[in-house]
């Protein structure tokens, strides 16, 4: 059954803030496992598991919630989009700090902490460009930095595997280290597919 | 020339659920080429290309029935989009147990099994799911099935690579075997954007 | 301020093949890197980096008038996920080039060539098509020869690499020369996506 209650629409914005909330706490993880040892690792993963399964929960009221309404604020498939975008990024996150775990990488390069830091920015202005939907308005500024952000953490990127080649001579910490900076990588991309399925939800509807 | 014909609208429904047919046969083949010698993987991938090569006619007689047909039973960009999500989920299929071939990589590590295990139970779920497409109905258990299944795909996976790192010392056989599970990986993840596109399609036409 | 100014239509095609046509120029530019030593290289991914950077000024172009314009000749979002597609096919041929210097990968096997010739093709094909969407004529062709184009492709790269394996001893050459596969069989992919997205207007708007 479906209601129309216009009123209700703000708890769209609301879940999807909270969603988003969820990963700047995984992104602040993230940044906290770069300087962590082995068993502080294990920890922080584990803590970052359970923002990703909180993460989950409020998708899954976000999903049905926008079932049971009649009228929702913009296209029912493009709230899906967001949706499924901000779980895209958060799945990124948490691989990213798996992977570190799991391939027992020991330290990172010092320069994987700017790639974190994009991610950390990134996550933190998609929790503040949400509730911003809501209107419409003032949403530019928040895809056109995250545009540019990701650039950034492509160039990052791009430079520590360059490093790696240069400096790391065993072929396994290559592959090590190559697949969690991918990782990380990746999660930038989410982020920028993200504000991208935004910039065109607000063209749309503007 | 395109015509209105609504009887006609069943027809679309059984070529999307002969497409997802193929990738059955197709994840089948890949069960199969698991516990195969060198010379049975030849063959076996041999048949897995002529399988991608018959879901390849069944997308084009789908979207040619598309471009002739006047009145669609629901968006034509979203039926495109179906079709391309299972060619997608066929391609990565066929990729996967081409590089088996390519690489050359023996025996893989047992825990594969589990990985080509969920590929053959999302193909199942998604041929059957298809001819629900027409009624629009109990269509959510595929798509949070298969959302469970990716998931599973995900953690037997990095549990995989993980395995990988602590027990093979041969860098070249990690990337070999590295590279034939992320393609089983990415085939789960094309069966879940494709249970992801039913569920925004049913969410808008609902 | 937007304004119904139905004769600029043509100007957002335009805009389109000039951005395409940046494509051409950089697919140009990778086909020369890999016939040049190192010097020669890296001067070559600096021009590469420029017509990176002029396509993002057309693609911003673009998406200005799109957000001034009150009447666009198609749906607003498929203008935008066209300008998209562009930038992504772009970004992929200059990581591709920005990889062959940054990995330090010296002489490439000869048939990355023709890997690097498809490219070059799907690039003057997209250039070509552009204009077409204006009148939404004649653009079949355009999206089934790229998706025959990115098969071939997907072909040449899996015999690539394992070529490579089959030739090449030292992991860490095999990880370089894989990364800079990887790339251009990603440029490959960004602009079968792009055709399918084509397509899917096709579908729509016809």
């Amino acid at each position: 059954m479906r209601f129309r209650l216009t009123p209700q629409d703000g708890a769209f914005f609301d879940l999807l803030a909270t969603s988003a909330g969820h990963l700047v706490r995984g992104a602040d993880l993230l940044v906290r496992m770069l300087g962590a040892d082995r068993t502080q690792r294990v920890q922080l993963a584990e803590k970052l598991h359970q923002v990703e399964h909180d993460a989950d929960e409020s998708t899954r009221d976000f999903l049905s919630r926008l079932n049971q309404t009649f009228v929702t604020p913009f296209d029912r498939d493009d709230m899906h989009a967001l949706a499924n975008g901000i779980d895209d990024c958060m799945d990124a996150i948490d691989e990213a700090g798996d992977l570190m775990v799991l391939y027992k990488v020991g330290v990172l390069p010092t320069g994987v902490a700017d790639l974190v830091a994009v991610l950390r920015r990134c996550a933190e202005l998609t929790a503040e460009a949400m509730p911003r939907l809501r209107s419409m308005t003032d949403l530019r500024e928040y895809w056109v930095e995250v545009d540019r952000l990701e650039r950034r953490a492509d160039r990052a990127y791009r430079r520590l595997v360059a490093d790696l080649f240069d400096h790391e001579e065993d072929p396994i910490t290559i592959i090590k280290v190559k697949g969690v900076l991918d990782a990380l990588e990746e999660a930038a991309d989410a982020f920028e597919r993200l504000a991208n399925g935004v910039e065109a939800i607000a063209l749309k509807e503007s």
